[in-house]
């Protein structure tokens, strides 16, 4: 269990997502456990557990369970083999496909397929589909250590040229 | 000119960013000017221009500049040959550096380093570095369309493994 600012969408169809491991830094646990099970969850920080989300990042032997060491608790849905955070309220079953190596830094991108997906409150999932990321108290990452939350300005149309 | 939300840190010494360009959705515009010039800048949407920045994902034919079509200026500094954002507040001049095709999805991974940074106001910057985002008004997305100011909770130090 860690903490990654660094998770990006990579596409809709099929559902892809991206992140970035530095084998110099990030714990090489996540990467063996990635590996060997080929299977990981992402589960969404709110407020609540910032102060406990945070501490996972702190490099404990492999044999220390983060979750031991905070109040973060695991839950495990639908046989899926890796634990989800209980009480997270959206949270991504994933299925490791590819790693890329950049050479620029010797870092990894690791591609991986969503294969679930869970929204924990009514009120997240618009009726159009779009997840409201506010309404979710997801926290956004500011830097290494900072944690903000978010209120929505406006949602845009798609955009389209101008015409006179 | 393009709203980009997948930029993301790749590491810090050296500085390098990247980012994932979708050659089907995506303006190819935008990659072929990196490609012919090596450079290109970032420049942090504030909310109060949401709704122009919004707008420069429109698809206009290549000769029609993003820059005519909204209220935003171009400013060339130190004679970086891209143009920044006049009045952003925080802008990066970036370096292309190498590209990694995703065969997952026929997506492109562009690795750049940061060669410029122009920071604003003299409240983002604090004594350690730090930047906060929030004294930015630097917006976060949403979705594709949804655009968040953010509120900084707490920043926490550096994790360490508890001890008993």
């Amino acid at each position: 269990m860690a903490v990654f600012s660094s998770i990006t969408h990579l596409g809709s169809n099929p559902p892809l997502i991206g992140f970035v491991l530095r084998p110099t830094t990030v714990p090489r646990d996540t990467y063996k456990n990635i590996k060997e099970t080929g299977v990981f969850t992402v589960n969404h920080i709110h407020s609540q557990i910032i102060e406990d989300a945070h501490h996972t990042s702190a490099k404990y032997p492999r044999e220390v369970s983060e979750f031991s060491q905070t109040q973060l608790e695991e839950e495990y849905l639908d046989d899926f083999y890796a634990p989800y955070i209980k009480g997270a309220k959206i949270r991504m079953g994933c299925r490791f496909l590819n790693e890329y190596e950049i050479k620029e830094n010797d870092t990894l991108l690791l591609v991986s397929e969503i294969e679930h997906i869970y929204i924990s409150d009514t009120n997240i999932q618009q009726e159009d589909g779009w997840l409201s990321l506010s309404n979710a108290d997801t926290v956004t990452i500011n830097g290494l250590d900072g944690y903000a939350k978010t209120e929505l300005l406006e949602r845009f149309s798609y955009a389209r040229p101008k015409t006179k």
